[in-house]
C-alpha cells in the first residue's frame, strides 16, 4: 500500500475495497462481549424479533468498517480520528454476508493551528454481496501532511 | 433491572451507571482484530505518536459504551438502533481507565407508521475516573411501547 499523505487525497477520490466475511462465530463472540441483546446472541429470541434471526451488532459492523479502512485505505499518515457523524445501520448484517468498504473523499480541511496535519472528511459505506448498503457514516480522518509540504 | 418501555422514558431522565475497566490485554485484542494501527497495537510506535503511548481504538470505546447501555439501561423493550450522530472521541483511553456511562434522554419520538414503537433520542457520554468525557454521541434507540398503550 502506497502511503497517502493528507496532500495526496483529492475530493471525489472513490475506492471500493475489501471482502470481509461475517461468520456466526465472530458475530456471537463480539455481541457476547459488547452487545448481548437477544437479537444478537439468542437464536430463538432473534427468530421472534423484527429481524427474523440473529444479526450482527451495529458496533461489530462499524468495527469491520474500521478494519477495512485500516487495511486498504489508511497507512502511516493516519493520526486517528476526532469523530464521525451520521452513523446509520441501514440493513441487517447476517452470518455469511461478505462486506466491502466504499470510501469517497468529501472534503479536505488543512489544520489552521497545526501545519503538520489535516482532516480528510470521507463518506464510508459498508456494502454487502447484494450491493445493499448495510452501514454508512461520515468520518473525520486526521492525516499527516507530506513532511516536505508542511 | 425493571423493563423500561418507550412510554416510561421522559425527557431529561439522567443516569450515570457502570464501571468498565479497560485492560491492556483487551485493548490489544480488540485493536489487533479491528483497528491494527500502530498507536493501538505497537507500544514503541505509540510512544512516538501524538498520543505518547498506546490508546484504545475508538470503536472499542464505542463498543464499551454499548455494553454499559445494554447492561444498565436497555432491556426487553429494546429493538435495536437505526443509527447515531455526533460520535466524538474526545480524549484518549488508556489501560487502567475505568469508564462509566452518562445517559440523558433528549427527545421522545413515537413512530408515526408503527404504533408499537418509538425512538428515544439520548445523549451518551463515556466518562473516565477523572471525570473526563472520553467519548460521546447522540443515539437513536428504538424501543417497544408498553403493550397496553399501543
Amino acid at each position: 500500500m502506497t502511503t497517502l499523505w493528507f496532500d495526496d487525497y483529492s475530493v471525489g477520490l472513490n475506492v471500493e475495497v475489501g471482502a470481509y466475511e461475517m461468520t456466526a462465530g465472530e458475530m456471537l463472540a463480539f455481541a457476547s462481549q459488547f452487545d448481548p441483546q437477544p437479537f444478537h446472541v439468542d437464536p430463538d429470541a432473534a427468530a421472534e424479533s423484527i429481524y427474523g434471526g440473529l444479526i450482527a451488532s451495529g458496533w461489530h459492523t462499524g468495527s469491520v468498517t474500521m478494519r477495512l479502512l485500516a487495511d486498504h485505505v489508511l497507512g502511516p499518515a493516519s493520526m486517528g480520528s476526532p469523530g464521525l457523524d451520521e452513523l446509520r445501520w441501514q440493513a441487517p448484517v447476517r452470518a455469511g454476508d461478505v462486506l466491502a468498504l466504499h470510501f469517497v473523499v468529501m472534503e479536505l480541511l488543512p489544520s489552521r493551528s497545526k501545519p503538520d496535519r489535516g482532516i480528510v472528511k470521507a463518506s464510508l459505506s459498508l456494502v454487502n454481496q447484494d450491493d445493499v448498503v448495510v452501514c454508512s457514516m461520515v468520518a473525520n480522518l486526521m492525516m499527516k501532511r507530506q513532511p516536505s509540504s508542511g
